[in-house]
């Protein structure tokens, strides 16, 4: 893949003179593209024609034409978009934890960029665009590979990121795209070590365990979400209701989604007819085990791989729990470590659920769909992390940097 | 290997157990192990005799020989060591950057255990206790993999703690050894995704570059350092070749000790005899450039592949340079980004190194060998981080371990 190396020796290049941009330059950057998606809109909808008219050829079905599928107002809310992360504060340069050692040595942590920053997404041309603004403002230049869906699209969209950025005397290889989207390219790039400082893949489960699998180079694993919701015995019941029916229906097909819903055995005579009726209110289709299906009617079984599956779509199995002991056991075997949520009055319980549940984001009597960088107050995401390192949960703009110590001496040696 | 499934199974059960404990209860674990490690210094010895005698037959070097070597102090140090670690402060339970979000929705991040850390080491016994000793009180299970060299030692000394474990009633499998020492089980832990959270080597670069190329399971890559010193035309002279002589020479086998020196074409002709003096005096051979051996007498020819070298030895890579940039640039070409330092007196050449060195330990005129956790006040250290993902520099408690979003509620659902 010389291509590629090519690519990584020029964003070895681009990073150095993206780290001596000022915020405001950036900004500048930013904006101009902004301006720039608007101003060319027209441009980039003609390639994304293209993409379209060969992805209705190959037989892409429905639901990724639809992602696939630019417009614009899609257009001008890639540009809004950018606009926004131009507004956000600055991670860089921050410097925390300085103190004075007793050999008179002042240290301290200093917020600096990642480098070069590798996003590999599947067939949603405005990851273009969002991958883009938030590595450039956190100061990374940035290597996409999209999906070759879009292949189309991204050329248009990065092409005019380019002009832009060339027309302010920035080096326009801060941002890149790798076009041969063979499976070989892909590969590749998760090898490039030594160029890419991280490698975020963001999309389907089956692209980030590909990525998990075969990159060496450091990876953030993001979004797989079998996320649970327990009810336990002193819920309020309204509000339970509640927060399953938004965990599971406001937008099946997300990370953040429940997908099991856990019922201790107390309250479950009460509280699952009526939890079932509004959740078929919603078309939710109901699958539960035995106590379940001995409450509620017309309740399909719920096998063992029910328990393990991330349906992203209106299913929602349901387990009967002795007490809150067996619902932290069967989130601590089946969870994925996104959200899971406790519904309950009890103080220790609650407490206890916030301790032992080992997942990257654990609520108390709230729907799990706030796990997501713009309901935390971020501004700006991209991804949720499940793993447990460097960032763990919703991604902003401080997870896309790293740290560097800064030491300040007048002569130290060391004995 | 079936047997590292069952030791990943356990280590899931134990890191639970060990979720729970008190600081008091890890503590009191650690003070135990520290008390059995002396009242059974003999036991390990003899078990450690029986490694020397194989790695003599075996043939392998003095220098390994010494690191395989135990003694009744060695292991008592081993002792004050998890001792130490029980004086310093839980880095668990923590919460930051809490705050309350228009909603009412209260999100904070709690500092939490990683749960499972593997530990790839060589011929070193006295990892055994460290690694053990640090992983419990970050609250997380470790599974250890020691060289072949030293296996005999390591289950003497892992016997010897699970012992002190059980007989506090906790669960002994918060440390377990991998007594398979073959490559094939080496490889099979790296590909214990589900199992083990982060994967940390220590060891030598091939050790190193073999778990970042194999492992599937998030790693941080520690400890290569070819560390620089530059020398600006504005150093003071004593003080320049104070440090290059402390860098280079107290302890040259270690990884931030300097490698490669860079001198400023203004102060070259002054700074070089003396430094080179000094160096001399401490054994150190030379080897320079063109420029550096039209200075100094009987200097050896640097060749390309000098300033990519890590020596660990008594061998120093000498360039002359025009300027800071070509300081800049060749730090920025062969680092591996562990410490460089730059000796000068002038205000904006300090500030533009400490910006543009894209290293994790940054100086102004002090020596690199305080890249160190003890140094930097930590208490102690599992290893420096080179990489830039989640931690970089020195890793002390705080590093082994990971956060959790708590989100506090009252009913709250997305709309």
């Amino acid at each position: 893949m010389n291509g590629l190396k090519e690519i990584g020796e020029k964003a070895l290049v681009a990073k150095r003179a993206l780290g001596k941009l000022t915020t405001g330059e950036k900004n500048e950057i930013l904006l101009k593209a902004a301006k720039a998606l608007r101003d060319n809109y027209e441009v980039i909808l003609k390639a994304n024609e293209t993409d379209l008219e060969n992805g209705k050829k190959a037989g892409l079905k429905g639901s990724i034409i639809d992602r696939l599928a630019l417009s614009k107002d899609r257009i001008y809310g890639m540009a809004d978009g950018l606009e926004q992360i131009a507004k956000l504060p600055d991670p860089i340069g921050e410097v925390i934890n300085m103190k004075t050692l007793p050999n008179g040595l002042i240290v301290g942590q200093k917020r600096v960029p990642m480098g070069v920053i590798g996003i590999i997404y599947e067939a949603r041309p405005n990851v273009t665009s969002d991958a883009f603004g938030l590595c450039l403002k956190a100061g990374s230049a940035a290597i996409l590979r999209g999906g070759k869906e879009a292949i189309n699209s991204n050329k248009a969209t990065i092409s005019v990121f380019k002009k832009a950025i060339s027309e302010l005397g920035a080096d326009e290889n801060i941002v890149q795209l790798i076009e041969d989207t063979s499976r070989e390219s892909a590969t590749a790039m998760m090898k490039m070590n030594g160029y890419i400082d991280v490698l975020i893949p963001r999309g389907g489960a089956g692209l980030i365990q590909s990525v998990v699998q075969n990159s060496t180079v450091p990876v953030i694993e993001t979004g797989v979400g079998n996320c649970h919701v327990f009810v336990d015995e002193s819920a309020d019941i309204d509000m339970a209701v509640n927060i399953i029916v938004n965990a599971k229906a406001q937008r099946p097909g997300v990370c953040n989604a429940a997908e099991t819903l856990l019922v201790h055995e107390n309250i479950a005579e009460k509280f699952l007819p009526v939890a079932v009726k509004a959740l078929r209110e919603k078309n939710v289709e109901i699958r539960g085990d035995k106590a379940v299906k001995a409450i509620v009617n017309d309740v399909k079984d719920a096998a063992e791989e029910d328990w393990a599956t991330e349906y992203l779509d209106y299913i929602l199995a349901v387990k009967v729990v002795k007490n809150i002991d067996e619902a932290i056991d069967h989130i601590t075997k089946y969870s994925t470590g996104h959200s899971e949520c406790i519904v309950s009055e009890s103080y220790t319980n609650t407490q206890r659920f916030l301790q032992e549940i080992d997942s990257a984001a654990v609520y108390v009597n709230a729907s799990t769909r706030f796990t997501d960088g713009n309901e935390f107050g971020f501004g700006a995401e991209i991804g949720i992390s499940t793993q447990k390192l460097h960032a763990r949960g919703p991604m902003g703009l401080k997870e896309l940097t790293t740290t560097k110590y800064l030491i300040y001496g007048n002569g130290q040696i060391r004995e």
